[in-house]
């Protein structure tokens, strides 16, 4: 099923039920939000599915769906934490710092616990103090856990994959290297981060959801320009289930909880990137020099992801980079 | 006024105002959690007042307070952000991992942002998988915000400090280089911290509340020994108002964040230490090697600060360490 929340006064919007071409959607009884849908999923998901399926036979009255009206799934949650499973992005951007590849690369996840409390929705802008902190997208794919027990194994937590969506984790190039020097993570290099206006459960993927990773390419284009269409299923190293493990080893997580899946990348560099930072080290590595700048303000950047029929799955992230002041 | 949260069937409990002495308390009219009051504190916290105010006065039926009853003030909520103010503290630790001291240590403040989806009440147990993880407790202080518009200077920043509260950041020193050395901060080294039962509003405090500091010790005791009184007021660096100023560069915080001061610490060696690396640190400084060992199953450590009538002003965290499995 596909669901979204709708912007009301209330701080955690409306759940909506939205039909598979994402046209319209229905209010399930009982208004709630995504976050108390997680919280009792058990209970509710099944409710929420009968929903989705009345809509898509037009058994319900339904209303047309406005993507401006969307908040994100989840406003604000409990936590979100972002992995790093592509190494090939891992390897180039590490490259373009000049900080070192840690040694356990291959076995051990790279994650950051990100800020939770205030998270864009998929047509908000991007806000920025300085076009000269860096401004840059990062296009990711993630997941939505329910309630996830400490020290779950690899099999068990693919359980706990409740829901997929996208995601635009920003990054500000040019203040985060001073931070990773520090060693406690981002603070001020990654400020609020932007979700996909969708939520989708697995099925909804059919074949092309399996071994808990996603296997399609990752649209982005960067001011209508296609920029990058790497597929989310190759070349990553670490599966969400993974990704679970790796954070549940030593506390347990709640429900709400999403997982990005780092910057999607491919050792392929025809399908281009999915971040400007991986653009400007390719260019350095190829003609030594970086070429493509950073966002400037009104720059737009756009991250979709298709089905078979090239009909969104997730609906678009649109966001354009604003001054802060 | 003091505030705190009943532990009900919900996962976010129930607001309750505490009396002065901590020895009963009045459930608000209109039951509701701590983060709706955050969320609506101007037309709330006024309400909450006269209740507190009825309550010391004896004009309201109230029942006895039992510490074992409640939990976090916050069970889960959108941000956590730990300082480390007190570079007594970061100067020691870093030595005794090898790692460098940064730079800018003096100027810029570091910050992790931690996991804010499950937090444990003052009396939970600090439950971990094996003592080999290098169990270790770090007492600090504590604050809470309401909404913080980003970019904010240290001023204005004063002004969003409602609520302040003890905190036992659960640290997990044998896993913590490795995930340092990665530099996206922690995952596994910190799980789930510890909070004090009661919260409180600045005023409480009186004289003890100035330049955004709490200038009272922090007393620790490990196996009911005396283990630490560091002033929590002296040797801080960074105040809650430049925490915040830190904090909100790039971003706005959400009502119910809340920001650590980091282990207390004071150069005077005389006072102890707030955590056992610290111990180890000045053990091996003096006599070449360290003593004490971390926590083991079955070890409790007491968190508390008192008034100056030698009363609890937040009640006390009282933790024990027990086995996962």
């Amino acid at each position: 099923m596909k669901l979204a929340t709708l912007k009301t006064g209330q701080r955690d919007g409306m759940l909506i039920v939205v039909d598979k071409q994402l046209s319209s959607y229905v209010v399930p009884d009982g208004e709630m939000t995504l976050q108390f849908a997680l919280d009792n999923w058990l209970s509710i998901a099944p409710k929420l599915e009968r929903v989705y399926k009345g809509l898509n036979g037009n058994h319900c009255f339904s209303t047309p769906l406005d993507f401006s009206k969307l908040a994100a799934p989840l406003p604000r949650t409990y936590q979100w934490l972002d992995g790093s499973a592509y190494l090939s992005h891992v390897e180039r951007v590490r490259k373009a710092r000049g900080a070192e590849l840690p040694p356990s690369l291959f076995n051990d996840p790279l994650m950051y616990q990100g800020a939770s409390d205030f998270m864009l929705a998929a047509r908000d802008s991007i806000i920025a103090g300085s076009e000269e902190w860096g401004i840059d997208f990062e296009a990711e794919v993630g997941i939505i856990t329910d309630d996830v027990p400490m020290g779950i194994n690899q099999d068990d937590a693919k359980t706990h994959i409740k829901l997929l969506l996208l995601i635009n984790d920003v990054s500000l190039r040019n203040l985060i290297p001073s931070e990773l020097a520090k060693g406690f993570g981002f603070i001020q290099g990654k400020p609020a981060t932007a979700f996909s206006p969708i939520v989708v459960t697995p099925d909804e993927l059919e074949e092309n959801w399996r071994d808990s990773k996603i296997h399609l390419p990752l649209l982005v284009h960067w001011n209508q320009q296609l920029f990058g269409q790497a597929n989310a299923g190759a070349d990553m190293q670490f599966s969400f289930s993974r990704l679970i493990n790796h954070a549940a080893k030593t506390r347990r997580l709640s429900a709400g909880t999403i997982i990005g899946s780092g910057t999607v990348s491919n050792y392929d560099e025809s399908v281009g990137c999915s971040c400007i930072v991986e653009k400007r080290v390719v260019e350095i590595v190829n003609s030594g020099k970086a070429e493509t700048e950073f966002m400037r303000y009104g720059d737009t950047v756009r991250i979709e992801m298709l089905d078979k029929q090239g009909q969104p799955i997730f609906g678009a992230i649109e966001q354009k980079v604003e001054s802060w002041r």
